[in-house]
């Protein structure tokens, strides 16, 4: 991601000096017009002040590499993180940093893999002279107006906000922003994969014909005899439905991959900032129940729930009786099973 | 909403025949060039066969109108009904229109207030028969390919999911669709407002200084020192954020018309289809946290959780006597206070 | 728990005439003293004016079964049904019955194996004068007083619900309450699990260390060093806690038969009250987030989330080129590891 | 709290020497065969090595006190936190009082205001050579086996968790298991609570009815006819039922001595435990959705969710014009009101 912002600075006419762990990452920035160096110590030689040292780093070397660059930076340059640190992190480094004069400002960059075409939206942190200073890679590597509708009363010149970008507070408050972005964005992609999950379950009345005998058969199943196309009816909201969105054109493109999503278990990774979400939000007193179930079902996707599950199968085992049915086909027996809680 | 689909059909070449039982919505609708009529018994005479009538009526009035219609057609006729019908009433009328030669689709319809210009995305249930008669209408009510880039790997001809309508299946496939559609919707709506509520709490530490005889006190309050923008950063996500989405454009512009919300009281509505969506859930096992937790935040918001809250509390006075914290002002004294559970 | 409602019967000196489709479960009872019958037909006979039969079936055969009974019953007799039916079902069968003159009271129970000594919880629908007729069997099957202290406030004679029965209001008013009770009991008994899987999980510090290559290593595992032995903090708790309960006893006993859970999968079952209780809430605008989460997570335990899991991932791939982690052990991989979402 | 605790101890022949700001607390307890002294300085003198010191002091003002005494202390003595303090403040505090010998005790402490008769549920931190020393003090402020049946399976001399007292690990251990333990108070409290509340609203139907101008109408309101007694039901569960618990118990002692719940405004507190439970959860990758349900309706009880909300509404308003409702009669009107979304 961090050749592909230096990609898009250069091609609207900054200069860029560059530098990786990895020589050939080096080298092939450096080929196609880049200045490469061969360590962070050169920083200081290379760059004019005041400095403006772009990090994108991941978040656990993050702080190791700050105080490197620092050492070699002198008061009044700039040092941007750009990674998904969290933004205690900045809160803390921002102080430490402001002791010799080292401005530190922290950006939160949205965009995935689409970002070099696309540009990446970008939640900014840090005191207000250095954000003077580098606005115009911010304005470079955002997004730009592109062909989005104006949001109706908005007028005259454009916003930053407008362009992509915002200086949403002081530092950790671009990272903040990026955190709760990220936080939503579960939200968001648990609703659409549960209300598919619903859309491919609506057979169940057909399904359970095939079952005779189910310990408990499903209610009215006249009402579930749909065999629903999912990748269809993904493709079909994209077009003027009111939850057309980006991660609904993801989910389509995904499914148009991959109809059935082969070879695909189910195990949904999560990334710092979800959980950091919720742990802020339990702090300041926020109810997110949607936000937290979200991450919830992805801890639960991993087995995270196998040992409440195991509990609550051995207190029914206690109360009722109850043995747990045999595991058989999973995914065929599964909801429609039920027995009797004679409890 | 009626109206409007009338208005695009016309626009496209399509002729009308209208009845409202308003005369003036019917005036008005002739004026623009359809065929007013002044009583369903009518449609029998001024449609040629097999006819084709839409019906855009509130839920609880459908049944009635069905059968009135009904009433004056003939087999072979068509009947549509395009509002927001549950699927099991859709799935009922089409087994009794069956026996008497009409056939039944159900269309749902969403695109809210921008439908007329921007086409509305139509979920289609019923025989094929009927499908091949109506896919005109269909095809000109949708929004079409639009500007909308097309899915990697989609190519050839566009297939009708790709211009905004499908046939997801027999009668009721289209209302069972667009159900789940707004049970996402609610989802998407909850993500994007809990999170904006976490970012307008972000100054918790702030606050907290401001009122230092608080019971507990926020713990670390120097992570909750920003005052973020939430206008600024609705509108900021719409470039190049993962979370862009048509929801969001109208977050957006609802922040941008009203910054501080003036005038709302929080009292959100809903609707059946989101009810729906969790009894369907139910019915086929399918687990819906975030769906589930999206509707009942917004029974919340109108008080229902009132007496259960009651309860909560006259719990704790019980087992600790622990008193009520006064209501004082709710907003500013509520995300803060705690006091001690010693039990 | 048929039998053991007549063995309580007997006991406290009612003459009982009992029949089952198996001949030997009807033997096994007429050995112990009570009027073995061969055929429904014979309760006509046998039994004295008003009749009272009480039914235990499983709940998809109650139905046929009342008719069979209701056929050979003469106006003024009465039909109990102590079985686990939806109290929609009761409501429909007493409007059907009254027709006929023959009275329905539905009667929700509640005691589990441990009821022959006990006692049952009598939650009790129906009209006030069969209930007169009946109300020696119910106080002669509930628990009575027992040793519970009395709740502070009451005095003089012991009330029913004292007693553990309650006449809760007309047909389908016991089932009602029954319904809701279960749906409690999902919500106490997820309680309890989700509350020992964190303890259960106290130790992720101590396991962290050992599995240095994880992608994203625990915040902060100095503060998750405890190896907490569940079955004996089950055990506590009995005495003395707050949530001291007898959910809780049968926790500490399972944990004390099978203290790691062995053979146990983690399937849980669900029976159609905890179902039933989440489309009443629905319908009547109720919200309920923790009683619908614990029957979420039941429904998640069977693999009902798979389609939904798959989906998420699918989406990761495409947004940010995330892989799926790799199955590997799944209990010891999974709460830890994370990936970043550079999205 | 603590005073009674000493009283606990004194009947059991402990001797005590107690402090307290409130020289009134102190002749208080001193009136009643405790040693009173004057100030922390004093315990040096008073009591015999080892030490053992236990604190009662509320969450914020601990780390001051524990430094205090500390002061005056010796290697080998023993300072014990019998309050709700963070799990984390222990593990920090025990790290450095290490380095000056003296050894530091955590003990979370359930019970409540029945404590002094019923004995205290104590979940028990720090190191063996501690926990030898304190035994008798912990045995004599837990419960002891009183008249609880005990667990099948267990056998002989009983174990310190059939006693009332566990050492659950090391420093922190104590407060971490109480700490979860009332994240699962919350739970149960909230599944008890919702579900009275659906009881209580098991008249829809009849109120329905008398609303006749309603937006949508409530759906099939025969079967919401019942008015449903909560106060006589919460009783009834104490006997026999699946649930009955001691939460219950209190629920049923709090509707008899105040049936409508008058004067209670249903703003329900939170403490601390509940929000570390949560986040505890997070860090170690537990799904806790029915134990962070229960927190986040009671951040909502408080009005937290208002923002949230307004902003709901406003994106009504936005995509299908939706008005909101009249406040009018929040409880009345609230569950029934739901107007159509046409989007």
């Amino acid at each position: 991601m961090g050749a592909n912002l230096v990609r898009r600075l250069m091609r609207d006419g900054h200069e860029a000096v560059v530098f990786d762990v990895s020589p050939r990452a080096v080298a092939a920035l450096a080929s196609e017009g880049a200045v490469g160096i061969g360590s962070v110590a050169e920083f200081a030689a290379t760059l004019e002040s005041p400095r403006v040292v772009w990090l994108m780093i991941p978040a656990g070397l993050t702080g190791r590499v700050v105080d490197e660059v620092a050492a070699v930076l002198e008061p009044g340059d700039i040092i941007i993180d750009g990674g998904n640190s969290n933004y205690r992190d900045d809160v803390r480094r921002a102080a430490k940093l402001k002791e010799s004069g080292i401005r530190y400002v922290d950006v939160g960059t949205s965009g995935g893999v689409f970002g070099l075409e696309r540009g990446y939206c970008l939640m900014v942190g840090g005191p207000d002279e250095a954000l003077e200073i580098i606005e115009p890679i911010l304005k470079t590597i955002a997004p730009g107006r592109g062909d989005i509708p104006r949001t109706p009363g908005r007028e005259g010149d454009y916003a930053p906000e407008e362009l992509g970008y915002l200086h949403c507070g002081p530092s950790g408050a671009g990272h903040y922003v990026k955190m709760v972005h990220n936080g939503i964005e579960y939200g968001i992609m648990a609703a659409l994969a549960e209300g598919l999950n619903i859309l491919d379950n609506a057979d169940a009345g057909i399904r359970e014909s095939e079952h005779s005998a189910e310990v408990a058969p499903l209610e009215e199943p006249e009402f579930y005899q749909f065999t629903i196309d999912t990748p269809k009816v993904a493709e079909l909201w994209r077009r003027g439905s009111v939850i057309s969105s980006w991660l609904l054109d993801l989910t389509a493109a995904a499914l148009e991959a991959n109809p059935t999503l082969d070879g695909l278990a189910g195990r949904v990774s999560d990334s710092g900032e979800g959980r950091w979400t919720i742990k802020a939000a339990v702090d300041t007193g926020v109810p997110v129940p949607v936000l937290a179930a979200s991450l919830f079902e992805r801890f639960a996707s991993r087995g995270e729930d196998h040992y409440a599950n195991q509990l609550l199968s051995a207190m029914r085992l206690q109360f009722g009786g109850h043995q747990e049915l045999p595991a058989g086909d999973v995914l065929e027996a599964g909801s429609r099973k039920a027995d009797s809680d004679t409890a």
